[in-house]
């Protein structure tokens, strides 16, 4: 059975089921906005990509091997629609039981293409969010990779089945606050905006980087009652951008200028992230 | 391209690129020992799957599924070899992209067969291990169950490459000792016969849980002075049995009659880690 739309090293058939990626998670992914068939951010996905493959100690692919397989895959994209998410998953390729890495490394790259969440809606009126009883476990080894070994992610989107929750947000095991289950976690204090640490736990994002780059946002931790007290929260990624939270649990916001300020300088940033309604005096 | 020896869902092909058990680790594993034949500790085995599967939020397919699954690929072993090894990888099975589990799972088996390790040797004259660097992180939620996010390990295997060295201990992100990469640890103290807890880290190995079962070894949590002043270790799985450890980094220990007591104890518990030596008095 082949998967649609997934090319496996550049082929359209299955991926050999003694593959790494499958029998410990040994490999990294990004996921990719594509615009008008450009991939948004591309060097800065391939670079995340090739770090974690360097902190589980192999080599990515030569970048041109990557852009061969994201024409290839954008060329089946949805000629109706304007954006898709190119997937990029690569792992250290196949190997015989066992953890040991017996002989060089062959990484297999898996790429597919699906279509773009729509964020309309959601970029101007807010997610409602719930705060996961599955904690991140603390792993500086892995901690800011974008690895395949993603369970905690998986428990925590299980936590719910209501429609009315978009999102949850995650604290590691020792109670600071980290992120949501798909995207970094953005609050508002008297600080200015904040975004928690990734060096302990969860994924090290590329719209939260550029934020941070950009000075928009700083580093700090915190803790679930400085979530809580904050003026505004946002979560962000490379795919939907910055959605402002309406709610957390018990606690609604009003979503309001600062966030409207935040979500105009990252259009100003990258062209992928604007919408209309910042156009708007009185959004 | 479709790796050799493997069955997807009963048949000898690819997986499908879609699999969640590749995009997230979102599934479990069991290796079996076979002698001429016989898996070794079957239900055992079926048992933790199901465990694990339950854990992770899906229900693993009925035995005699299994059980066919093992005839088949038993019936591809060398029949030269009495012993061989089956794995048996289970999966959530196919998704769309995203961590939320959209419509009910379709399971997927990966069934493979290889060549058992010859153990004789280790088990006779001791393993020689090294304290690994990489900890194991604290998560509750996915502790003692087999899963596919096996990061730590891989990362673990890669601190040596010495073929002088066998195996790898590891402690938790607290530094309590839990386990070998490929094995739990057994302990021999005043306090006789000890191995830690699997509750926070670790896998609840089923060589361990027969032991502990038969009153032969206790729970107890241990630090790596405690490890390193023990008068005996061993490192136990359910494909070896009870291997000696005669070294770990700078000290050495004597394979002593206590270490062959017990595996004379597991000998008779399952015929299949008898060794010869043991007969002998003076082994």
């Amino acid at each position: 059975m082949i998967a649609p739309g997934v090319w496996v090293d550049g082929r359209a058939e299955g991926l050999p089921a003694d593959d790494r990626g499958l029998a410990y998670g040994d490999g990294v992914f990004e996921t990719v906005l594509c615009v008008d068939g450009r991939p948004v951010w591309w060097d800065a996905h391939l670079s995340r990509l090739e770090r974690g493959a360097a902190v589980l100690g192999f080599v990515a692919p030569e970048r041109d091997v990557w852009q061969r397989d994201a024409e290839r895959a954008l060329a089946h994209a949805d000629p109706g629609a304007a954006r898709c998410v190119l997937k990029l998953l690569l792992t250290r390729g196949s190997g015989a039981r066992g953890y040991a890495v017996r002989a060089p490394s062959r990484p297999r790259r898996v790429v597919s293409i699906g279509p773009a969440p729509e964020v309309d809606g959601a970029a101007r009126e807010g997610l409602r969010l719930r705060w996961c009883r599955t904690a991140l476990a603390v792993q500086p080894a892995l901690a800011g990779i974008k690895h395949l070994n993603r369970l905690e992610q998986v428990l925590a989107r299980q936590e719910w089945i209501e429609a009315e929750i978009d999102e949850g947000l995650m604290c590691d095991t020792q109670g600071r606050a980290v992120s949501a289950i798909s995207g970094n976690l953005l609050c508002l204090t008297r600080r200015g905006w904040l975004t928690p640490p990734v060096d302990q736990a969860g994924i090290a994002g590329l719209c939260r980087a550029r934020l941070l780059a950009e000075g928009l946002v700083s580093e700090a931790e915190l803790r679930p009652d400085d979530v809580m007290a904050a003026e505004a929260l946002a979560v962000c990624n490379s795919v939907r951008g910055i959605l402002p939270v309406r709610q957390l649990d018990q606690r609604g916001w009003a979503v309001g200028g600062a966030l409207r300020d935040l979500q105009r300088a990252l259009a100003r940033l990258e062209a992928a992230f604007h919408h209309s309604f910042l156009d708007d005096a009185l959004a």
